[in-house]
């Protein structure tokens, strides 16, 4: 079946998986060289590219600010991304045509979702810009479980939440894990990386944010007392040790999940999500 | 250091890893021969042990009606776990003490948890049974991914979730991994396999409750309108799928998550936690 004549994208057959092209698409799972690797472990730059797998997760990366520079992939996806393919700003983007068995012995491994996506990362949005306009942000202290920040850009974007914040200890939003948990919101939520820790929270609070720490500690009121606010910036620490002591006297107002008895605390993702509903319920219920 | 002298159970110390006596813990990653497979890949019956992972996990299942036969773990795993091991009714169960090196020949990886313990099945919980002094149920259909049915539990535990129910086409919630990500509460909250999909669901409603089925689809009202009956049952399907329609006809309500337009669906973990926090707060409401 041939190419639909529209495509934007250049689409080239691959056939030699050792061919230099696909370079940033080798040995995704390769601990010591993985393409999305900003550092490697020895200390040097790594390539820190952006990777997108899947059609859902290509087809938001192509709608983000992420602008991929180069997909690979089999026959029936090109036809399945037809239309994301097809726009202006591909235009002469390669996509590297391969068989799934030279697409095995690029990446390293099979990948059942057939395409790909590399993007070079942008320039980072600062805490000014991603607050600009938001109504709701979350930010996460020593959040280091890639599939936990996924999952959170996830809950975010289904939940209302306007933009991440990234405090100190956490791990880098734009992992390949990361991506994928998210199912491509973490290329279209905005977010930014706090500078100085904890200070940064000043400068949220100064927009006229409310600041609510998440914790099941002492002192806390129900959730449902504290989202109410016109700007609401929850703030999520890591399962285990949660937020430090230094960031919770941050905050405007500590809140709590109320759980049962003898049972740990929600998963980090789970947690903020209960927080993100009670919040667009709350904005619901003002605006009716 | 010596061990304790008040453990019940009885430490036997193993060096070599293909000792028969540890076999129910061997290749726990082995895809046809894993000893948490009730039905082997061949069809023959598999040992479908249930085995807990992890200091906190291997106390849940002590204090469950899982009662293990048998340890493994390193010595200090038998320090930290002392006051489990010394409750009568582990007397004269054997805890296989091994180096980290023959603990990972034996169970086929490096298990950095250190302790495993292993229980064979106690005859399954009747729909009845579970259903006998419930408030809150959620009753699973078509969820197929352990670590959702995992995070289900542990929800439900964290949550006030009473039990859970599962319907057709759902995998096994007492798999390793099941277990694992639920913290061990898969050992503790009650839980009963339907027989006859979904007729079973007219037993749960002549029993008081109320069906509330999870959907984002058509005719549902929001959640917190469909929280606050006596008995509630919440459904919740996979990803994808969601709810069959045969089900949905059996309900009484169906209720929505607002989402925000042009994202997923949120996670089936992450949807019923939404769901049991905002019974939680109804029925909190209701008390007070």
């Amino acid at each position: 079946m041939p190419v639909q004549s529209d495509l934007t994208v250049d689409v080239v057959d691959i056939t030699d998986p050792d061919d230099p092209r696909v370079d940033d698409f080798r040995d995704l799972n390769a601990a010591d060289r993985r393409p999305d690797l900003a550092v490697l472990p020895g200390g040097e730059a790594g390539k820190g590219l952006v990777i997108a797998e899947g059609v859902t997760v290509v087809e938001r990366m192509i709608a983000s600010r992420f602008a991929p520079h180069a997909l690979l992939g089999v026959r029936g996806r090109v036809e399945q991304l037809a239309a994301a393919l097809s726009r202006p700003e591909l235009t002469g983007t390669p996509f590297y045509r391969v068989s799934a068995e030279v697409m095995a012995a690029i990446v390293g491994f099979h990948l059942n979702r057939g395409v790909l996506a590399a993007a070079h990362r942008p320039p980072p949005l600062t805490v000014p810009e991603v607050l600009a306009g938001a109504r709701t942000v979350v930010v996460l202290e020593g959040v280091n479980d890639h599939e936990n920040i996924g999952s959170i850009f996830r809950n975010a974007a289904g939940l209302g939440v306007d933009a991440l914040l990234f405090g100190a200890r956490c791990s880098d939003p734009l992992y390949r894990r990361s991506v994928r948990v998210s199912m491509g919101h973490a290329l279209l939520v905005p977010f930014a990386r706090c500078r100085t820790w904890p200070d940064d929270l000043a400068e949220v609070q100064q927009a006229g944010f409310s600041l609510v720490a998440l914790t099941p500690g002492e002192g806390s009121v129900p959730l449902h007392d504290a989202v109410g606010a016109a700007r609401t910036a929850f703030l999520v620490g890591a399962e285990g040790p949660g937020l430090s002591e230094a960031t919770m006297r941050r905050c405007d107002v500590r809140a709590r999940i109320p759980m049962s008895r003898g049972t740990d605390s929600l998963n980090v993702a789970t947690a903020a999500a209960i927080a993100f509903y009670e919040r667009s319920r709350s904005l619901e219920a003002q605006s009716s």
